[in-house]
């Protein structure tokens, strides 16, 4: 159950696709050239692939465990968290000025997909600290910022994000933790926390927790909301730890998947409080959290093409190995191994599918994060923003949905084989269903996209985004033979239906928002393959022309476009349908609620 | 986590859909009325929903162990087993001569499923007794009968199936298992059989194993494999208990999810050979074995019905019962529970929708199969043999891979409380993933569909089905509505679509077999979706009709077909594309194996 990261087509994504010597031109990423890229993902690979992988079945059999108020990592962890830290991979996209390399998100993005296939369980320590240090960077004060960056970004010390509540889960309206001014510029914590990834741990010195509170007299529901960091241990100024905090792990999950990263309940302040400093301006910790949710919810879209690379790559081995049956074609007298069979080679070629899309619309976002925040003028900042905002809730919904369906592929593969744990494919298959749930549900991905990114700004960044797809329906023109036919027609195919669902959704909003909201859903996944098989129509375009370079490649690229076309874009059109049949009373509701 | 069965439903498809008062004019069921019906499942009702319902969270956490060649099952489980057989649940289908209640399996079908969503792990135990009776009473001489059935049909003993061994999975030529002559009639049989359903237990007195082997001198291939009962304990003349035979457990497997059906690997013949009998002719084996794998593939079908059904329950109690978020119509202004939510009730619908659908297509083949037994004439027999036939591998293949995904969304309805075990909705995306793989992959199937049930009678049992599609096709014309418009539009184009496919398979099978099989799995969920339409269809001209006996039961089922015509029907369109499309060189098989 090794892992070898797919440099070559994360390169090629990042050259060809997201086009890095663009971003390359940016102020302040001047050195992050193909080269760099290259010569990053090289060591990257190297690390996961030798250090992390090999633990991943381990931490699946061999989870995390709890006992009086101590969470105990499995056997390796804590010696590779600090492999981790010593080698800089914390720091990749972090500023240079607190200790980290300053790459673009196009280079970090690959980093943490190599990361998470190798071992999601561990990568999510990393993702949410990613998250802690986004906060502190935007809202933080000097003073916060001096004292935990350096620790965060060195990898010395790790982050969480406190957000759920038992009564408060998707609806953060509900959050009840209080948070009282001490006269002296800190807070006192009180309240429970659930659902805490690495709330808990052996790996690090220090925890850096950031809780949404509510402070005295503040506004009800989510304007009320503040952020505050608590450490698990108080830091002293000269930056030593000091007392444990009032901040305690009274429990960690028994849970299907990513076994090895504790879920904790953490109790605030059970034993006088729990010290807490204010990030930014009280009752403004909502929309903090959302940059750092922003950021998490990228990096959740990450994960899936992970897990389903992981899945894919394990079913590949499975598939060549596995010797049953002679071929339906009469080609071999003897049985061959399975990956000469038909509907093996189709559920392959449907994982490698999905997971190519979905890495390359990644990437490409990425790419656009990048310019959105590096762009020297303001103009572009604004419009790559939009762009990128909008692709945020497609690429974590899409992705994450995905990732399902392949791991469930991968066990189908291993056959009755798949079902025993100990061959791996059944940890994945349990290790990506998290992955539609947390930082926001697919349903509540879907919402966001909806209301914050297709309503409020009138449909401008999806009519944008369908402009974009229309340029390579008209360079797909320029082209003959079946892999551009299938796609132009396709994808113009898909192309429309998704334009179709944006105006029903602009249209009906107000009118029917019930009708709208119960294909939200549908609706992400229809943009997340459509705009997947966008990305697979420009490097369907850039293999054809660069064939000669690397036949093998570049021929599996083309094939993998023209099997993206035919065999998921029509997809799309079931969802419009799905979507656009949702109206009035006897639409998706009319089934009342006595009646299930 | 309790378990309702959904009788109403049940009695709804049994009589409207599948015709009971039909079923109970043939010669030998003229007590298999709807009133008996009625009776035999509210009994099966009580009994599931009592007994076997709260242990199977129980069978989850604390599963089958194995020690020194010993398996025990989960606590409760014997004493259950025990209440079974004495309720004469074993022999609700089986010939009264033997013991049993010789009910049409139009009424056991219901009985299996209850069983099932009650207790998938403890269900598996009888349908496996079910299938060896199956093949006993086929092929099995007058003394293996009388010395074998009466106890496993008093559930009393049970009875497995041993086909696997390491090297022969799917590919049953090739197995290695050695069966040799005693002269005196009986064998003894050598070898490994691995993944065995409840080969060692202590549930019951006795186990008859029903294993393939060659005999010597044997024809290579699947011509060369007998069918042997091996007895775990030998069987005196007075049916008393005699030696210990040498068949023995020894390890179970760590599963997935039906953890408390134990899974195990049988050694034939260590201490000198395992005594066993021939059963039927020898090298038939195969023949009788398809003959229980029928049976059981039928039965398997019916499994991922119960399975998706237990894990709309849970979802739909827990969404009635967790409050979260405001209504997005602002119709309150208070957090309401989630069944309020749009994307919450289109995932409820779509559980319901596929699970009724699923039901009623599986009864209706049910009764299909009691025609085609006991119709007074052969032709009658023989016709609905065909078409039965027809749809065991849709059953079978698109009710298992339906029941991945309901449970699938039954953990996404639960949000971050679906991933935490205590919960029991994981418990169900687990166990539902065997389904697809045992009794034949989702593949084999397909295989079956395409080769045995399509080609060789040249589309004639398809054509069959599609006029009846078409029936009803225009029997929808006959009323109005949006229900009806929706339906006959959606169910009208996943018609042709299927009738697309069927020609398609038809015309290429023998140019190209690789077009043909790599669609094969797309090709079962394609019938499976417009069949379940069909049926959906069928209900919902009955419950217009009869809306006023019952406005809530028929109104929600006119309301959850017009949900199947516009959410799950389109689906038909993608699937075709996805089939049609894979011709050539540059169809599906164009990555070649060294590209993946």
């Amino acid at each position: 159950m090794s892992y070898t990261a797919p440099l070559k087509d994360m390169l090629f994504v990042i050259d060809e696709l997201a086009d890095i010597e663009k971003v390359a031109t940016l102020p302040g990423f001047e050195d992050a050239t193909l080269e760099t890229a290259q010569a990053v993902l090289d060591e990257a690979a190297k690390f996961n692939g030798e250090v992390l992988a090999p633990l991943n079945f381990e931490g699946d059999k061999n989870p995390s465990t709890f006992s009086d108020g101590v969470v105990t990592t499995t056997p390796g962890f804590k010696d590779a968290f600090r492999q981790f830290g010593e080698g800089g991979w914390q720091g990749v996209m972090h500023p240079a000025e607190f200790g980290g390399q300053a790459l673009p998100k196009l280079i970090a993005a690959p980093c943490i997909e190599m990361m998470n296939a190798a071992n999601i369980s561990f990568a999510l320590c990393p993702l949410l600290t990613d998250g802690a240090i986004e906060a502190l960077l935007t809202a933080g004060s000097d003073e916060l910022k001096q004292r935990y960056l350096p620790k965060l970004i060195a990898g010395e010390w790790t982050g969480t994000m406190n957000l759920t509540e038992p009564q408060a889960g998707s609806d953060l309206a509900l959050v009840r933790t209080r948070a009282e001014p001490q006269g002296d510029g800190s807070f006192k914590v009180f309240g429970t926390k659930i659902f805490i990834t690495y709330g808990e741990h052996d790996m690090a010195e220090n925890i850096a927790h950031l809780v949404l509170a509510r402070t005295p007299n503040a506004p009800e529901g989510v304007k009320g909301i503040s952020l505050l960091l608590v450490p698990k241990f108080m830091v002293n100024d000269d930056g030593s730890l000091g007392e444990r905090n009032d901040v305690h792990c009274v429990s960690i999950e028994h849970k299907l998947g990513i076994k090895a990263s504790p879920t904790a309940v953490l109790q605030y302040g059970d034993h006088g409080g729990a010290i807490g400093y204010m990030i930014g301006e009280e009752n403004r910790g909502l929309e903090y959290m959302f940059i750092m949710m922003n950021a998490a919810r990228f990096g959740v879209g990450v994960q899936g093409i992970a897990v389903a690379d992981r899945a894919y790559q394990l079913a590949v081995a499975y598939a060549k190995d596995r010797v049953q049956s002679r071929p339906v074609d009469g080609s071999a007298k003897q049985s061959v191994t399975i990956i000469h069979h038909p509907d093996v080679r189709r559920m392959l070629a449907t994982m490698r599918a999905l997971t190519e899309g979905a890495r390359a619309l990644a990437y490409v976002a990425a790419a656009y994060s990048d310019i959105a925040h590096h762009a020297a003028d303001a103009d572009t900042r604004a419009q790559y923003a939009a762009i990128y905002e909008f692709l945020v809730p497609v690429v974590k919904g899409w992705s994450t949905e995905m990732s399902i369906d392949v791991a469930s592929l991968g066990v189908q593969v291993h056959g009755g084989m798949g079902f025993i744990e100990e061959t791996g494919a059944a940890q994945h298959y349990r290790d990506a269903r998290i992955l539609t749930i947390y930082e926001g549900t697919t349903a509540i991905q879907a919402n966001d996209l909806i209301g914050r990114k297709t309503v409020k700004d009138g449909g401008a960044a999806a009519r944008a985004v369908l402009a974009q797809v229309d340029a390579t329906l008209a360079a797909l023109k320029e082209h003959e033979g079946a892999a551009f036919d299938a796609m132009h027609r396709r994808l113009s195919a898909g192309r429309d239906a998704l334009a179709n669902v944006v105006e029903f959704v602009l249209a009906n909003m107000k009118s029917d928002p019930n009708a709208v909201f119960a294909g939200s859903v549908a609706y992400v996944k229809l943009a997340g393959i459509v705009l997947s098989g966008w990305q697979m129509a420009r490097a369907l375009i850039v293999s054809t022309q660069k064939r000669a370079d690397d036949p093998s490649f570049h021929g599996a690229k083309i094939a993998t476009a023209h099997f993206f076309a035919d065999h998921i874009l029509p997809q799309a059109l079931a969802l419009e349908a799905s979507i656009v049949s949702a109206k009035g009373d006897e639409g998706v509701l009319a089934l009342a609620v006595d009646q299930f």
